[in-house]
């Protein structure tokens, strides 16, 4: 990995008894990095995506939760557990939707019971372990995805993203961003086209952001530019991540992604979706089972503005995400390698093997 | 026409001796009206995209050249003429690219010349007779229009516009927004999704503005909600204006437009291309021929916001509009009718009479 990151946005610094997060709320402004020694001021930072990204939120709760218990002072295990038990059902209760959050707490958990023979200092130590497990698998996953993407990339291509999914959600290589990060080392000479992602500008904000610190040639887009540069022949492949994937491969992902898709299959640039095995959902048949959250209107109207944008009780339609239909997506790529379509079989493989080891 | 447009946005006040005009860049939030009495005062205006729209600076333009001739006081017709020329090189010089201000200030001079035999009263009334007739030819071709388009309409449609290319940017109905109006004063029922248009957001400030001032049910969306809409059944047919269209149908027109094309196709909705005749550029015979203009990074990374978000020194691309291949295009709908692919030899046909006429 070398130099290319010198950002690291979630980590555990036990001698200060704190847990330390680069603050995405103040990007790309301001790199600030909060040393949170609470539970209460954790949980604040979750809830107010101060970090984000689902693989980041995990192992933010993850190096939370053994930053605290590594203070508590106590006789025995069960006094420690009740401990743990509460701070964790408090953390679990920030994002309340984040799946990551839930499975990292809950192995924390898992861990510390298999210790529950031994004394506080076993605790401590297994929850430090398996806090530091988690962050090192999620960062292998990454690689991995990485490389399988890369390999689909030739040196020199211009490459468009939506959204971010990149280091800041993410343990080092992030996701969509991995195999552009890998080519960044490599020499490939990538040049990439962020779209600003509105409403919450997340490109603008966050993938310009972490992609320019690492020396790779971003250009900044608005939405409504991706037809733009597809049509002048400036993009070769489309790199997405993905929030959910059904069974079929239908896949939610940040509001604006189907559009983007639909746009490389007009202009014939392979459409590429990147994400951990977790976030394929077999329990989930079909893009259409995937329920849409809708956000507040000020999102469109109001945020980031210094005055109103938009006529007073207008309505907005703000939804988070959308689905890109399976027959839009060229491949999906996770840590275990590339799905072709149609995807049904080998999602199924993969997630089968995933829970058998 | 009955009160379905309570704003007017440009008109002579030769009582007050004003060219008024609303403000357009305090828009949606404050409806302020501006008494513009000297030449200086009109070019800022146009300048500074006070009153904006192709059509809209024609008018204002013609409007304000003789509100500014009514208060000269001379000898003779030499005279006279001399101050006229040198107000009209100033106003044109306001906008350089707006063929539409040129074409109104040149026939503003033809009228004038024609009635340099008479009297100062004469050379008034006939600068007064002519900037009220651009005006009024403007708004019928911009009902014809609305007539042409309804025709493809039914009612209770739900249709998806961008950027403005209404009331604000025309005389009375607009262009693209023409069908809606001409469909609220019948009963249509229609419902309009308006993208916002990053990244000066003209859908979010003015067209979502005036089409919910007319009582049409509006929508905003960001830009890339448009393909969420359209997956979900929710437009029946695209509708956009347009700022040149190339001999063979290809169409600039703002940035986003060929995107929104391209989803309406792949989706299996029509599209359609709204605008006067004087838009059609047969000296342009594709759309490879058409130059688009670059703007400031500034737009995108700052305007608007209370502080920059985009990482500072990042690349921007800007494209303040893109070409929507001819291919894409449903139909073109003019005053003079609606012209259905190959386009050619129509739009020819309607320019040939329209030069003939």
């Amino acid at each position: 990995m070398g130099n290319l990151f010198t950002m690291v946005t979630v980590r555990a610094d036990y001698e200060q008894g704190a847990l330390v997060i680069l603050d995405q709320t103040q990007l790309p402004n301001q790199e600030v990095y909060l040393a949170l020694k609470t539970a209460e001021e954790i949980w604040e930072a979750i809830y107010s995506l101060k970090v984000r990204g689902a693989p980041a939120i995990g192992v933010a709760a993850a190096y939370g939760i053994s930053v605290c218990m590594q203070k508590v002072v106590v006789a025995g295990f069960e006094e420690f557990y009740r401990k743990f038990v509460k701070i964790k059902a408090y953390l679990a209760s920030s994002r309340p939707t984040a799946v990551n959050l839930f499975m990292a707490l809950d192995r924390m958990e898992v861990r510390l019971l298999r210790h529950q023979k031994e004394d506080v200092k076993a605790w401590k130590q297994a929850l430090r372990e398996e806090a530091e497990a988690i962050r090192a698998e999620d960062a292998g996953a990454c690689r991995r995805i990485g490389e399988w993407g890369l390999s689909l990339l030739k040196p020199g291509m211009g490459l468009l993203t939506h959204c971010n999914a990149g280091h800041l959600a993410v343990s080092e290589y992030g996701t969509a961003l991995a195999p552009i990060y890998l080519g960044q080392e490599r020499g490939y000479g990538f040049s990439v086209f962020a779209d600003e992602t509105r409403p919450l500008l997340q490109g603008a904000r966050l993938t310009a952001f972490e992609l320019q610190k690492a020396g790779v040639d971003v250009t900044l887009i608005c939405d409504n530019m991706a037809s733009s540069v597809m049509k002048q022949g400036r993009v070769q492949a489309v790199l997405v991540g993905c929030d959910r994937v059904a069974a079929n491969g239908d896949t939610a992902n940040k509001i604006g992604t189907s559009g983007v898709a639909v746009l490389a299959k007009y202009y014939g640039i392979p459409f590429y979706v990147l994400g951990p095995i977790s976030t394929i959902d077999l329990g989930c048949p079909a893009g259409e089972q995937i329920q849409i959250e809708e956000r507040a209107h000020e999102e469109v109207t109001e945020k980031w503005y210094t005055r109103r944008m938009a006529p007073e009780r207008v309505n907005v339609y703000n939804p988070a995400f959308d689905v890109t239909s399976a027959d839009l997506i060229t491949a999906i790529i996770t840590e275990k390698g590339i799905a072709y379509p149609p995807f049904e079989e080998t999602l199924r493989e993969w997630k089968m093997k995933d829970i058998l080891t």
